[in-house]
């Protein structure tokens, strides 16, 4: 069996982590899958919403350690590295992908796995779900982003709150704290999931591409620069028959039909 | 009827949308008389508070498409100048305006108007307003500061939610994800409007308008400059007659009153 | 007496400001102390978190401004020299401190002294402890890094709310706004208090300064410098001690215990 599944239906892309047996920790191939499919994904017209799931009991357990280099065998400037080609472009390739990327989060998402989840640009989560901040258990500081994803979500002080204890935070909960969008039954996941994602599938997707892009930069940049960027997405969305068909649509008094183009 | 109704009194102006039976979709001539206000608003000792309102069923229902050029009369760069020189001018002068601005959303604040209630400082919604970023359904990403202003308010995942569904937001809800600061029975809008208005009316304007700026630079900027910002500020503040007041009256333990300058 | 109290059990030090008469009122010398202890408390590896917290009823009524320049005194520059070799320096000492900093706020905060509450990384408050962004009522601008700290926290739209009205804000509303981690039974503070900072105590000290690091920094910076600014951090952190014990603890299926090296 492959270890990431992906099947595409009604212009959604499905991927799923298939290693449940190890909760879905993410090996190097793994993560090397999800970069390609994403990028793919970008780039493929009749994919236009995009779903990350797990098979099992567990979303992601993390970046998979076994096999990663020893203390001993490390040279300087290899754990930045691994970092910055690792777990850092699996984060980059979801907030880059041009396609809505929903996270659907059946089960425990912990460490990268959370931050798989959260670097996702919409957050549905099973009632039984858990995220988990575990980096500190292991001594290690959080990686993948999550000193950059967290705090945008939920400020600076719940970040660290979950940060500095590591411990488990229930679906309810993380709805609470408006980590995630919404916490779903765990039997109406799946359903869920897909209504969104159809929804998403039949907007028009170059302007929710933009969106997203203007959306994850507004909290890097500052007001002009923000400003600006808004005008040039909005002239490139004008060149779109989405955009024509969406203000004709207006016109007429009808509702829109978008084709993704 | 002008399109624009705006009174003060008590040293509150009100600016009015006045195209109900539109649900004051914004036309560029109301654009222009807001901005033009906006700008006197910080000029004129006499103006110490701002409320933006509308009447009928609708606060704003967005800019008005009518009389909009059609792709085929538009050039290259005309979408983005229309913005720059538009909507983006627009929100800029509400929150350039030296004197606080109450946003009082009677009903419907649809794209733009969505935009124009929320770069206010403050917003206080009727229970039967609703809030939506229609943009999407309309094939177009949301314009008028909505990327720079929803993900500082209420963070980029649950911007990303309402901009690429575009559904309607309750009050309440609104409320419940930090979109607003206050959801008001219908009834009783007007009046509480008009007691917050009365109260930054006679706070000290120059400190208001300062706090103003430095609150709406804080997430466009970082520490040091925060820091500078601040210490200028409060330099700039305590040359007004209202900062030795202040805190003349708190040595003197009584009520301070303060004149605005 | 001292008017600030410091002793250190289980590796952690705990600062009481000690000035009840005076709601705890902060004196250029307690702040100078302050300072100074928490540069030590970075440096010393026997302290692994620090409490901030206040005797008698309040936990800081902000500056004590007694012995203040007047006005006729001030020459040019004054106030923003007096901000920054002041009140921000406090602030910079909280939020620069390699330690974690739990405020344990026992009673008002006001002014100032909210301010230090929030720049600590985790915020504890009693039941009737209370916020109050005083500075409006004085005739002032929020110093001391408000306009910087409060809008990451909740947003501008509400810190504004705060700021311009300057009303007292109960320990519930705080948590309701995600001003706070959690409001404790008054007779429960001191220890839930003691728990959470034993719990940071026994952490990876260095993971969890080089964790402060990075999401202080996290909305100050953008993307592509959030993530070099991780790797190095996590590069660093792999060359302690509690980082191999973490990753062999976690090998073994074993509880860490981390040393703080």
């Amino acid at each position: 069996m492959p270890t990431v599944l992906h099947e595409t239906a009604d212009q959604v892309l499905t991927l799923t982590l298939n290693r449940p047996e190890a909760l879905n920790a993410l090996t190097p191939d793994q993560r090397e899958e999800i970069i390609h499919l994403l990028s793919r994904a970008s780039a493929t017209p009749d994919i236009r919403a995009v779903v990350i799931t797990g098979t099992g009991r567990g979303f992601c357990a993390g970046a998979d350690l076994r096999g990663a280099a020893t203390t001993a065998e490390r040279t300087a400037g290899d754990v930045a590295r691994t970092l910055r080609t690792g777990a850092q472009r699996l984060i980059a390739a979801v907030l880059d992908c041009e396609k809505p990327v929903i996270a659907s989060v059946n089960g425990t998402a912990a460490g990268l796995g959370a931050h798989l989840a959260l670097a996702c640009d919409l957050v549905l989560a099973a009632e039984s779900a858990k995220f988990i901040e575990v980096f500190v258990r292991r001594g290690l500081i959080p990686d993948g982003g999550g000193a950059y994803l967290l705090p945008r979500l939920i400020g600076p002080q719940r970040a660290k709150e979950l940060m500095f204890f590591g411990d488990a935070l229930t679906a309810t909960q993380a709805e609470h704290l408006g980590l995630i969008n919404r916490v779903i039954p765990d039997t109406d996941l799946s359903h869920t999931t897909q209504s969104w994602a159809e929804r998403l599938a039949t907007a028009p997707t170059r302007a929710l591409a933009l969106t997203k892009q203007l959306v994850n930069a507004s909290l890097d940049t500052d007001r002009a620069t923000a400003f600006a960027a808004e005008a040039a997405a909005q002239e490139i969305n004008m060149t779109t028959a989405d955009a024509r068909e969406g203000i004709r649509s207006f016109a007429e008094r009808r509702k829109a039909t978008y084709e993704g183009r």
